[in-house]
């Protein structure tokens, strides 16, 4: 069985907006073992709409439209869907009547263009909407095919809307599917990886997951970070759930500590499990990442257990007043120093009372320093420091890549210098 | 003319990934007076790819491939362009020579299937790709239709890596196009508004924007921001200009103060403009927005002619260490209150020697504090403070809605309040 999801809105062609829907609904298609083939993203044009409705349905099996059920002009999912399915619609005397009731809710008499919104395709069944005021719909119907024989359709019509598609699809459309077609039985398992290079870690994975012919392997990179992600169908879960489990133990094997989480979490959410584990607490001084990392951490909720705050300090003064390092230091060595690195570590946490102290400074550009200690140290170099009160580790790494890059990077390493430091 | 846009690679129909190339070419379309009527997304299937190809030639007059021009088995598009079109592809001496020299440059033996990246649709000129081994196809032909008449079709076939994708369609595929459509000029302008709701900005601007029939307004609303786009195409670029620059007076005039930019800065870039152009410094202490705010300003380059530091400070400890809050003031009425927040502002201002301090304290959620002052205060209540050294304004809002939009919003009413300020 393979599906097109047809995405319906002149909007979605314009360079502002993008149909985020279809990946939603992939996810809940390939559960059900259902590969998503095409999609197809159309706007608010009758004609364009049902031939892009007969095009799908000649290519796939299932056919979701999302979109374009409102009760503007504009809304032209309904006609379109029926004249490419060659059915009528009728009006459902009970969405009539739910319709009128809203609005004599709200107190407005209702325009007549809203009864639009009862058009149901001839066969089809209605779908709630809990969220909105138009009901999904779910066709199970066959049709000729261009070849004369009989070929299943199922065709479904969603809101756009995200809150509303998601539940209709999840509490809705989604178990009707699930009772049309053979049972199966997925799972998942995801790997993450912190500042490896993909074609490395594709190299080293790839003789163990190419082995497992019956799990599918994907690899993503992005933001500092790889995943890999698995996924297996069985006849039971069980056997889905062990195929799995056995390749992740493998590829663990292999990359060791390499990997910061196998459930899913963010780097983020592992750093601040690990130190709360130990029961240590944590306190930044940033300098080039100016706050990113403090961001990234509070981010988590309940993060304030393990991270209870610290300091920006851009310029040299702040350096001294927050984390207490010395002038000196500064002077002799640059802001962007390994030894200005470790004062910030040391001091922050002597000033803030916490477990640990990180610092981070660098230069994220876009313009060199041209005067001073720091004059003519390349843009991307970053000293990274963690001071334990026994010890104080520092990095220096080089970053390649404009501001942003520069500055999300030095945040990954210094999540990966805490990870290590905390395993 | 219109357009489609086929985005290959089958990573595009999991869950994970997305086309996003197709929003830069559509901005780039647009432009030239082109509109986009449909987006397809298609796996790396020869004969899926195949069929769309030949749906697209029926229904568009311009088809950009963007993907599936590497080296690999996967990389189809060439062989299912040739076959919608029904022409030949021959291999091209020149790219083949330079496909040997970059590998004999790396010092590595040319794996065969590299060759395929010479294939030439017939007809088509090749697109010189700098920044990468696959270059681009660009093809101005005439078809026969289903309807029997001639039509002139522009296939584009262009490497699926935005990097490459974007100087070759930027260099190589738009100004050909512009030469063959006919001559356009188009101006473009964008006004941004901050926390006010979409539905009040739409009653308001559109009596005025629908009086301009010839500029296609849009509105777009997301992360605590409204933006209207107007786009206007004349026979000169002066004409157009005139024009959407009187709509955009109209409209301020209108909307007044609460636009914070017609040029298409963000809010933290004119807050850091308006700054300093006043020679104001700021140093900012927050609470639930735990570095946030700070990560947003020292995002913007040479933000640290203006903002100089701050503080997170998610302890009641660290309000009085960094910012000298009076912990009297914080068991009295809580560290959610409109005294901390004043303390807190006045306190990093005078512990900075900035011109400007900031503060935020709030409850992001997704807990409610259950002991002490702040116990049952909702979530999303939030008090922004800001201290000038003469006075110090306190504002109380509440945000609706999780974790990450409570702290986004309220960074956005921060970043008003400083707006206003500094007018």
């Amino acid at each position: 069985m393979i599906a097109e999801i047809i995405a319906v809105g002149s909007e979605m062609l314009t360079p502002h907006r993008q149909d985020t829907n279809s990946l939603f609904l992939t996810a809940g298609l390939n559960e059900l073992g259902v590969q998503v083939a095409f999609k197809t993203i159309v706007g608010d044009n009758i004609s364009h709409l049902t031939e892009a409705g007969r095009i799908a349905l000649g290519r796939a099996d299932i056919v979701i439209f999302s979109g374009g059920l409102g009760p503007t002009e504009d809304d032209l999912t309904r006609e379109a869907a029926a004249s490419a399915l060659g059915v009528e619609l009728h009006k459902d005397p009970d969405t009539i009547a739910s319709l009128y009731k809203r609005f004599a809710e709200r107190k407005i008499p209702m325009p007549p263009n809203n009864a639009k919104q009862a058009d149901v395709l001839e066969g089809a069944t209605l779908l709630d909407n809990r969220n909105g005021s138009a009901p999904g719909q779910y066709l199970d119907t066959v049709l000729q095919g261009a070849d004369g024989e009989s070929h299943r359709k199922i065709v479904i019509l969603l809101p756009g809307p995200p809150k509303e598609l998601k539940p209709l699809f999840t509490e809705e459309a989604r178990p009707r599917l699930a009772a049309s077609l053979p049972p199966r039985h997925i799972a998942t398992r995801m790997l993450r990886m912190a500042l490896i290079p993909e074609s490395t870690v594709d190299a080293r994975t790839a003789p163990i997951y190419k082995e497992f012919t019956d799990i599918n392997t994907t690899i993503l990179a992005g933001r500092g970070e790889i995943q890999l992600h698995f996924e297996c169908a069985k006849a039971t879960q069980e056997e889905a759930q062990a195929r799995v489990d056995e390749l992740t133990e493998k590829i663990e094997h292999e990359m060791g500590e390499d990997i910061f989480s196998a459930h899913g979490e963010s780097i983020e959410e592992v750093v601040l499990l690990t130190l709360e584990m130990r029961q240590l607490t944590l306190a930044a001084a940033e300098s080039c990442t100016g706050g990113l990392l403090a961001a990234r951490l509070t981010d988590v909720p309940n993060s304030s257990r393990t991270f209870i705050g610290g300091a920006v300090v851009y310029t040299d003064a702040l350096k001294t007043e927050f984390a207490g390092v010395d002038p000196a230091v500064i002077t002799e060595h640059g802001a962007i120093s390994a030894e200005t690195a470790r004062a910030l570590a040391e001091g922050i946490r002597r000033k803030t009372g916490a477990s640990l102290g990180l610092s981070i400074t660098g230069l994220a550009g876009p313009t060199p320093i041209s005067t001073g200690p720091d004059a003519g140290k390349p843009i991307g170099l970053v000293y990274i420091a963690l001071a334990d009160g026994e010890d104080t580790q520092v990095k220096q790494v080089n970053v390649i890549g404009d501001r942003e890059r520069v500055r999300l990077w030095a945040t990954q390493h210094a999540f990966e210098l805490l990870r290590r430091y905390s395993l």
